[in-house]
């Protein structure tokens, strides 16, 4: 099946139209008409060839929303006509121990990934969701039960959504936890909601005085502007778990002082230079962790959207056209976007 | 009340026989003639002021093996003739959350350390053990169930041993998992010992050949010389956790990449110069942490001396006189000692 995308030949060359083909809905396939798909930093990084191993032509997008077109004759949790979406994996072995627990994200053969990954289909390599339709296995098809109003604001919790919940969940962010999200940008102000939502303290870390203000409208019980020496102090020793959204290189023993004993950073951004390297001696004094983290299991991607229906929480989007991409890329450079860009499919 | 110590003037004096007062027993102290004490690599740092603050005269020893000779009248856990143990702490301030949980060492104010910690008793700071007596606060106080013959290998325990088992149990060293324990040291060979006692798959990391053979006959089920990589690579994403007892500054890169998902690197040695910046990647695709921990608490010390006693378990040790005290910090800092030295208190 033939679908118009926008993607990139080369990462010299910006984003155009394209036609792609879809492969034939297989027994265990669900085909969606996207909706709306969301503008993630990883897009940005694998169409431009900033990470090795780009495969052209790439469609990116890993936020999809759409609606089931067709399903194969072996899917059963699936109709035609039902709102779902896709986040960034559409595939993994299934076989393995973290897939067993409903972990594919930490699949020890790798995850298919929802675009950039090889796979039997042509062109030989996944293409993502700046495009009208995706064939996908039924079981990395998660159900969106949020009013039809807000589906270009769910899109962005397919990935900036669950990687926040997943650890935020793991490390048992809650009532009588006091939980720190470090960046407010895309994945910082879904962290900001959900912790809030989740009955946590909640404090939001920015680097910026202008968004003292922006992030307690998101929910965050206190804000900290990390520059300020004093206010960072204030909370020493004190937190059970802090989620580390920024993936430039900074200091992270500020924020591992700020951890009471057993107390868990976990960095959810890969710099592309090292952090310095942290300081042992505040690790052993309060027996403190620094951890990673990355998206979420498919399971657990469900039980983020229901808990998002329920609690009424979707993201802060800007909509644009496709034909806006590299303009939104220049801006989502500057951070200059509240707080996630999503494509409207229709302008394909 | 008078005793006879070994400890230095200065930073620049070697250790010499000094006279030094303890306290008068009070209603909840433990006086105690110490047998045994063992030789901590923080001796050597405290007495020769390579840490900050080393207060003089100084007399090191934290490993405490000895008998009960007087008890306060509020005492009712010890009695006059009883084997007993102190380790690094001799009080905390019983107040904290980390004192109500048993885990002293993390004491919200700072534990009060068997020596060079602040105290109303001359001369204003705490005197170790390398000494013939010592006066302690009964709930620092642990008791030793082992036959007479072992009580200079028991020494090692109450800090060596401890540091190693606080870990192996906060992290569940047991059946089904594989431990793996970095450098065969004073520490490390009380961690192969601990974790194959606690049913563990255990693997000794060493970068010596030589050590390979001493350290199956510890225990170890597995050695791996760290500087082969391909013996590292055998490795890869297997174990549930590493405790890494290496003072000096390395790659920790290499031993993140053998955790299995949510295993866990636990630093149990602070680097004079900071370890190289540990990557973020893998620790992010696995969920994996890297941890710190120092010593055990009090109930933690006396569950460890019990399983010890039960298991017949205790220190490889040398035995030394007093005066062999500087020869043995040469040796020490050579790694030429198998695997602890024990001061005689005899010979003081």
């Amino acid at each position: 099946m033939l679908t118009r995308a926008f993607g990139a030949y080369a990462a010299d060359k910006p984003l155009e139209s394209m036609e792609i083909t879809r492969r034939e809905v297989g027994a265990n396939d669900v085909q969606i008409a996207i909706a709306y798909c969301g503008v993630c930093h990883s897009d940005l990084h694998t169409v431009r060839a900033e990470w090795a191993g780009t495969l052209y032509p790439c469609v990116p997008g890993h936020e999809i929303v759409g609606h089931v077109t067709a399903v194969g004759p072996a899917v059963t949790g699936f109709k035609v006509g039902e709102t779902v979406g896709v986040g960034c994996m559409v595939d993994s072995c299934q076989g393995c121990y973290a897939c067993d627990d409903g972990l594919e994200q930490y699949c020890e053969h790798g995850p298919s990934l929802t675009y950039n990954s090889r796979t039997p289909d042509v062109p030989g390599h996944t293409l993502g969701g700046y495009s009208q339709s995706i064939t996908v296995r039924d079981k990395f098809v998660v159900k969106v039960r949020h009013p039809a109003n807000q589906l270009a604001a769910v899109a962005p919790l397919l990935c900036a959504g669950i990687t926040l919940w997943s650890p935020l969940r793991h490390w048992n962010a809650g009532p009588g936890k006091k939980v720190g999200i470090v960046g407010i940008g895309g994945l910082g102000h879904m962290g900001v909601k959900l912790a809030r939502a989740l009955g946590a303290h909640v404090v939001a870390f920015t680097t910026s005085e202008g968004k003292r203000q922006a992030a307690l409208d998101l929910g965050a019980h206190e804000v900290v502007v990390s520059r300020n020496a004093d206010e960072m102090k204030a909370h020493a020793n004190s937190f059970d778990l802090i989620v580390d959204t920024v993936a430039a290189s900074h200091d992270l023993d500020s924020y591992v002082n700020l951890l009471k004993r057993d107390g868990t950073l976990t960095l959810v951004g890969a710099p592309e230079h090292p952090h310095p390297s942290p300081a042992v001696f505040p690790l052993i004094m309060k027996r403190r962790s620094i951890a990673g983290s990355t998206i979420g299991g498919i399971a657990e991607t469900q039980e983020m959207l229901d808990f998002c229906a329920e609690h009424n929480i979707v993201a802060d989007i800007e909509m644009i056209a496709a034909s806006d991409i590299e303009a939104a890329y220049a801006r989502m450079l500057k951070s200059d976007v509240k707080y996630r860009f999503v494509i409207d499919s229709a302008t394909l």
